[in-house]
């Protein structure tokens, strides 16, 4: 496979001269390729280009949106094996995993094409007239409107379903905006790949090729010189709270600061009741195993918290299923060393003990699952404790009681999940599910965090430090509304309207009209 | 009528110690009576009221957070002429506007109400499981949620829509959250008045009176320390860009970042086409000087700049008009102060000719309308020209033709409205609307910015400067949406979940169930 190597700007495959990185192999810890990181002026001109194709873009119809979509995901099947072994290749995921998540990722898509196709997703409304009045009441009408180039930072942990055309950039799409992607520096190859898909899709689609640009690029002044460019006008991030918070703060202190929509750190904690740990303390523990070790830790879901009562047999099953669990590869020596820092700051923490691995090979990126046990109080007292550690390690929180376990939950920080293990009746469930909604974005109960659906009642975000933006989700149907805001027109002559706010509802969407929902014309 | 002069403050009425401020007739230019600022102890005893208060408050239902909203309206209504009377002394508007303003407070309220009766706007959304799917498919149901304490900014300029019980605090209530008020120093007794009529519905409802406080004041101390404290999730304000901005800022920097919907600066520029200035130039002119003129001026959609072709005959009649136009009083010195300020900083440019008005009488609040006059080029050139100033003053940009037009169009900076004055078969309206609709919240053909109809189709917001968070409202029933937000449950068992995601759908509401709309169980 002929890879360019370089970065698609302005509707160009553009050799850039940034600086160097390479993509590494997690499985033989090697480097692959080396690439050019795209520069300031690369990224200002990716920018300029997006910003010239949007009245274009957005004046394409929602069922014209939605055949570019569907072509995008074909595009990507297209792309065969080589996407599935090139992803492998700079992930190390394997490829079962890589195939279902381009499964995923074409879904994803695909449901985004099928929203706007059904229309509902603009929320028309329409107020009408009252002429006898007084005062006369004017006709109103709003909608969802698309706001812009959107800036998008793709994860490393899902090259596909999180990557060039992840969520994020399929749904900036959908809701009408160009996007320029800075490509993640763990996996270019693959971005290339995808950024050739969508260049397809967008000449068979007769769209403005500047309507996606794709930044390859490893430098910290290639991604704030994105962040501030005026014409920017949000911004998706999946990533470390770090990289996220910086972002964030940046985004801030511009002339006109604009949303930044990152989905950052989270330790997941799953709460088992004693009612549960009795009856299913075995199965419980293999689940979790199974969760920990899944994509060697290196999920957003991960479960990195574990909260029950003392129980030396849960202790013991957990500590035998999580050396029996499978080990994989973390995706990147960055990574690693993240990891490594992070585990070395709770071993050396006097209130944490080592119940298994606890140290990661330096030669290798293949690695151990760890579990680590503190006390509640110990836990209560140092938010050291409440840091994610990103991939395959938990933290065992033993409580000495109902009441520690519920102060427990109380403490925990803003988490994309929690997760209640409880018996039918358990007079901890509720208690526990008041407590744990405040804090999360979902709640899960009797299974694990990991695996997060793709679907209209999916809520993939949670209070920060999870996330920047709690109200809104980065994955499922919502997240097309991230990229667009509210207008309303008043008194406009039905041929200044666009097509979902006029009289005859030609789109037959469901409006509100008047306070009532319905598909009639008004 | 006897006033505390105290702050509620966990429920009960507090004398403070802070800095002493006093309420300002703005027909006399007198002082009428001295209150004492909440010092930051009292804000931080508010805020721990909130928070305590929360977990009953947002297990009420929506029915009875409905009969609580009814009941402030009614309490509103039941202050009679008291509340009338005092507004009227504390801002002068007339008690003519100040019953209309009554009258649309209670309205919304009562709107808000309404959705919770309807139920629809929790935007509940159920996808079932399906364990014959691999892997197999959860459950998930997903709808808005109380987020905690919100911390209220009522505005200077409508001192009961946007007062104590305005629309922020009736729509963070709405939503199920507690509410700390700061109330606007220039009508403390109006405040007073209004946190009474709240006080009696709190009881009469039997809710924790600690679930709304308002701190009477004037420092900016006060101000910031409420924005730092950690328990408050989101900020609601009106007012200034340069407040706004401030609160923004300081909110940013928090170790827990929290959205601020802050509806700030707006020109709500005019555009009037050639054929629309022949046809009804006169027509124009008399309906920009009453817009113009309304409520001195002191409205956040009052008609600051006007967009038109050379015409001696428009300009002559807009001067007459403007010169004709009823005079009313501005709200305080403070905004005096400010008027003259940006008045001044506008006849000092080179580029600015005075047409009518600009110079304020130092020793009343009775203020003349101004109009000011500019070139396209100047406006084009110069952004100090685009600042708002707040008050009866409006600057036409006179353009030397329609490609001119179309540039000023596109070179206006964030603003709550734009409008269109156009004919019929206009061939000027559609590219002037394209390009408005980018800058704005609210697009109005052919009628005047002023005037915010409450509806579900109302959108107070637009592009910052003019709003932090154009995507939000905060007129119309939307504006409850910004104190939610979304958290999905999955596998819950039934009594678990709130009453609006359970199957039977005992409230009769329309959910999205596997993707369809509609009012059955599931």
């Amino acid at each position: 496979m002929n890879l360019t190597k370089k970065s698609f700007i302005k509707g160009q495959w553009q050799t850039t001269q940034g600086q160097a990185f390479s993509s590494h192999n997690p499985v033989s810890n090697e480097p692959i390729t080396q690439f050019l990181s795209a520069t300031e002026v690369d990224a200002s001109g990716a920018v300029a280009g997006a910003k010239a194709s949007f009245a274009a873009y957005k004046s394409l119809s929602g069922q014209q949106r939605a055949l570019f979509l569907e072509q995008i995901a074909l595009e990507i099947e297209n792309l065969g094996d080589d996407l599935l072994n090139t992803a492998n290749d700079e992930t190390g995921l394997g490829l079962v995993r890589l195939t279902g998540e381009r499964g995923r990722t074409c879904n994803q898509i695909r449901a985004f094409a099928n929203m706007l196709k059904d229309g509902f997703w603009v929320r028309a409304s329409i107020d009408t007239s009252d002429a006898q009045r007084t005062p006369p009441k004017p006709d109103l009408r709003r909608m969802l409107r698309p706001i812009g180039p959107v800036l998008v930072f793709p994860a490393s942990n899902f090259p596909l379903a999180f990557g060039v055309l992840g969520g994020d950039t399929a749904s900036a799409l959908a809701a009408g905006n160009p996007v320029i992607i800075k490509a993640h520096p763990a996996h270019p190859a693959t971005s290339e790949l995808c950024m050739l898909a969508a260049e397809r899709a967008l000449k068979k689609c007769g769209i403005d090729s500047k309507t996606i640009s794709m930044l390859q690029g490893s430098t910290l002044t290639l991604a704030q010189s994105l962040v501030v460019n005026e014409a920017i006008q949000a911004i998706g991030f999946t990533g470390s709270l770090t990289a996220g918070r910086s972002i964030m703060d940046l985004a801030a202190t511009r002339a006109i600061p604009i949303p930044v929509y990152a989905e950052m750190g989270s330790t997941n904690p799953v709460f088992i009741t004693p009612d549960a740990l009795q009856a299913r303390g075995n199965e419980i523990a293999n689940g979790l195993a199974g969760s920990i070790a899944m994509g060697t830790g290196q999920f957003c879901t991960s479960p990195g918290v574990i909260v029950t009562l003392e129980s030396d047999a849960f202790k013991s099953d957990l500590i035998a299923a999580i050396n029996e669990a499978n080990q994989g590869y973390l995706l990147h020596p960055s990574i690693a060393s993240g990891l490594q820092s992070s585990i070395n700051s709770l071993v050396n923490n006097a209130a944490v003990e080592v119940l298994a691995g606890g140290v990661l090979d330096n030669n290798s990126l293949k690695t151990p699952n760890s579990l680590l046990a503190t006390s509640a109080q110990a836990f209560l007292n140092d938010d050291d404790l409440h840091s994610e550690a990103f991939g395959p390690v938990s933290l065992l929180v033993t409580c000495q009681n109902i009441e520690e376990l519920l102060m427990v939950a109380n403490a925990i920080h803003g988490n994309l999940t929690a997760t209640i293990q409880c018996q039918d009746n358990d007079d901890l469930a509720k208690p526990l599910a008041d407590i744990l909604e405040s804090h999360v974005g979902r709640l899960i109960v009797n299974g694990f965090p990991t695996g997060v659906e793709v679907c209209a009642s999916q809520q993939h975000s949670g209070p920060y430090p999870a996330c920047s933006s709690p109200a809104t989700t980065s994955v499922g149907s919502d997240a097309i509304s991230r990229f667009a805001r509210f207008i309303a027109y008043q008194d406009l002559p039905q041929a200044l309207l666009p097509l979902e706010l006029q009289d005859d509802n030609s789109l037959q969407i469901l409006r509100q009209v008047n306070n009532q929902y319905h598909r009639d014309a008004c």
